[in-house]
């Protein structure tokens, strides 16, 4: 599996770092070369509408999908993403080579799109499998103005099949991915059960002041934008401090001007707002925004509030939660169970079947970087757990 | 001397903003506008080894130097800089219209540049008339590559020379400038006097803490460069406000990565200090330094100060004070004394000579702005005060 990954992380857009994002020759050929182990598998290959890539075995019904996405970010790292589908795929040989059949058909999916890098939409790729895919974005754009609709055309897909898609009949889905967060490291652990994924409330805030020379007016008489914005940020940690499980960020600031001798007149900051319970999500975000406001009011500046993003939290599929804890706990190791504070493809899955996720230790919690890295220890765990959740079926 | 401006405001590298920069042609052909109306006044103009232009009048000796710069930033209004030259040149004609004969020679001096827009040097212009032009400044390049050195000689100027010149000996300096400041139109006065003008310790933070997803690392993990980062902007102005007569400023902050999503890892500021007293100014640049590494320490982030720039203050001449106090009362003004806290080019002469300053009211403090603008009532009274000035050397 690790070189199987090693192997991938070499196909990229760039020859110097690791991109692949949606419709790009690279990402056709990372899926050519599942595509060529899945068939050594023994697995039934297809491509749909968006170009996701699906193997399957194990007969007809509705299917189990071991699943995650194939693109990455910019500057990635080699598990975000195709860990899930080759843990899913390992497994499958597993079960293959011991004679197994399992109880369900098996599906190992290969999403086209997670990341959104190129269209700045997330799930592309799992929404049009789950017949979730919104004709809208058929009309985005990429930063050379090539629309999704053609971007698909383009890499042998189909944009009206991905939109018309019915919602497919599945047994389940489980997606095996790194954590991107430093809980499981830090508590010693290989691999740790998803109980939700955290809703998200992003939000651009304005503050708006005035500009001066910063050697001829006085501090009495300035309305600095800079200095409001950091007071945000402070009262941004503050409010995630202050609540359990939550995390809240500003992780964007620009300033107009930003000169070293001018007092700025403009900040513009991104806020991030993430939490499993939506209430506790809701209430954080008004305490922050209150204290915008108060913040504003104080210092004679003005803020605006523009809400850009607010996903609910999902919650994965207990019966399947606690077969994969049952598995973990029969592989030999301690069960915890985490919040997700990352988006991943279960979102979309969990809209048409029962969803789980199983968690990976990552040094660092780095992720979405060349140093992002797995144990193979862990991911032989990992590995262990699906097949022992496959068998509970 | 309105007109004037108006009319020296239209010459610019660009169609739709104003901006004059060294070496430029547009910077040629103001030079060349201000030399015909020095001609028109019977001044005998001479340009020097960089370009400064100088009408001088009334004999030989040391003479009085009337002056400003006529370079401007990108964006720039029409008087910061000019209204020094224009109002010279005014007083001058007035003058000579009335037969009266001034006790000591007369220049005005038109510097070529104060702002630094294109190299990066602030004062070149009057750097080389006060014979303080440094010679490594000739090695300094432009945005396209283009060094300074080179940029003399295309202008039609000599670096040799430029960096060769003595020193002259001169009978004073009196420099006219707007505020760009708000304390003359908060107090309700025309014109001001300048009693020095304020050191200004300049430097580069870099915090540097740990990127991670926004989503996935707790609160309680995070090294965020952005959240020490606004503590040390309050710090800067709580340091600002804590001491008469200090303004303290971060002006920029850059952010790596600067994303929604991400925690930053890293901060970049710059801060500004200044003060009348260099004393006062070391000792509040010395508590924001605490106050950074304090900061720093108790976050677990790093923080690096690096002085990029120290210049002390400059007292102007006490005796062309005296006498220019006496001239605003003399116009039936009331007399106020400010501190300069930008930099001009009394910098520079009062290295050679006694150096004098007047302050025009401007609207809103605005400067380095299209909305720059002064009272044409106000520079009536900044002509008749430096007309009265000159009466009584």
């Amino acid at each position: 599996m690790l070189a199987r990954a090693d192997e991938l992380g070499a196909v990229s857009e760039e020859p110097d770092r690791l991109v692949r994002r949606f419709g790009t020759p690279a990402l056709a050929r990372a899926a050519d070369r599942v595509a060529g182990w899945m068939e050594e598998a023994g697995l039934t290959v297809r491509r749909d509408a968006v170009g996701n890539l699906v193997g399957r075995t194990g007969g007809a019904g509705p299917a189990l999908v071991l699943g995650s996405h194939l693109d990455t970010v910019p500057n990635a790292g080699r598990y975000d993403g195709p860990l899930g589908i080759l843990v899913g795929l390992a497994v499958v040989e597993r079960l293959s080579a011991g004679g197994a059949r399992p109880a369900v058909p098996l599906e190992v999916a290969a999403f086209a799109d997670e990341e959104g890098t190129r269209f700045g939409t997330a799930y592309l790729g799992s929404a049009a499998f789950a017949g979730s895919f919104d004709r809208a974005w058929l009309d985005l754009a990429d930063d050379e103005g090539v629309t999704l609709g053609s971007a698909i055309l383009e890499a042998g897909g189909d944009p009206e099949a991905a939109t018309s898609g019915p919602a497919p009949s599945l047994a389940g889905y489980l997606e095996v991915h790194i954590e991107q967060g430093p809980v499981l490291e830090r508590d010693g652990l290989p691999v740790g059960v998803v109980s939700a994924i955290a809703g998200q409330t992003r939000v651009r805030v304005v503050v708006r002041g005035e500009a001066g020379h910063a050697g001829t007016v006085p501090m009495a008489a300035r309305r600095d934008a800079l200095a409001a914005a950091a007071e945000v940020v402070l009262a941004v940690e503050r409010a995630g401090r202050g609540t359990d499980g939550l995390v809240a960020t500003v992780g964007a600031l620009e300033l107009s001007p930003n000169v070293g001798n001018v007092v700025p007149g403009e900040a513009r900051l991104l806020l991030d707002v993430r939490h499993a319970d939506d209430a506790v999500r809701a209430r954080a975000a008004g305490t922050i925004r209150a204290d915008v406001e108060r913040i504003a009011s104080a210092r004679g500046v003005d803020a605006s509030w523009t809400l850009r993003y607010d996903t609910p939290a999902v919650e994965l599929a207990a019966g399947l939660r606690g077969r994969l804890e049952a598995a973990v706990e029969a592989a030999g190791h301690p069960v915890t169970s985490l919040v997700s504070g990352a988006g991943h493809d279960a979102v979309m899955l969990s809209r048409v079947c029962p969803a789980a996720m199983l968690f990976v230790r990552c040094a660092g919690g780095i992720s979405h970087d060349p140093r992002e890295s797995v144990e193979e220890a862990d991911v032989a765990v990992a590995i262990d757990v699906v097949e022992r959740f496959l068998r509970s079926l």
